[in-house]
């Protein structure tokens, strides 16, 4: 088995965080209008925007339908 | 409080991991060499490929790195 390694996963949950807040707001939309529209909590939104969750492939692509793009864009 | 829609996540997962699969094989690497690259279990890959699991983003960054991709190509 390999050794268990630590991975630098803060940076890289505000970097996701950061364009989903970014998108949220090019799109015009709240924190809550966000989660209504993805079927997601409010306070989920913000604490992903905030990085402080490490988010699951389905919550990735509701929020990215929700706010339109192409799930890419997210990982920009 | 908006009402749980169900989302067909079946086809979702299924397409994440088709594409881990498909780079893993262009990568030349066996279940068992992405996943100690990436630091995962073996089992766990291959149920990733599967589309059994709804991997979260740490673990999808860590199988693009370990594939030496953009994670944006595993949203192909």
């Amino acid at each position: 088995m390999p050794s268990r390694k630590r991975r630098p996963t803060r940076p890289l949950r505000l970097a996701f965080g950061g364009n989903v807040r970014k998108l949220r707001l090019a799109a015009g939309f709240s924190q809550e209008a966000l989660a209504e529209k993805a079927d997601l909590h409010r306070t989920y939104v913000g604490s992903v925007e905030r990085g402080e969750r490490n988010i699951s492939l389905e919550n990735i692509h509701a929020l990215a339908k929700a706010l339109g793009v192409d799930v890419r864009r997210l990982f920009d």
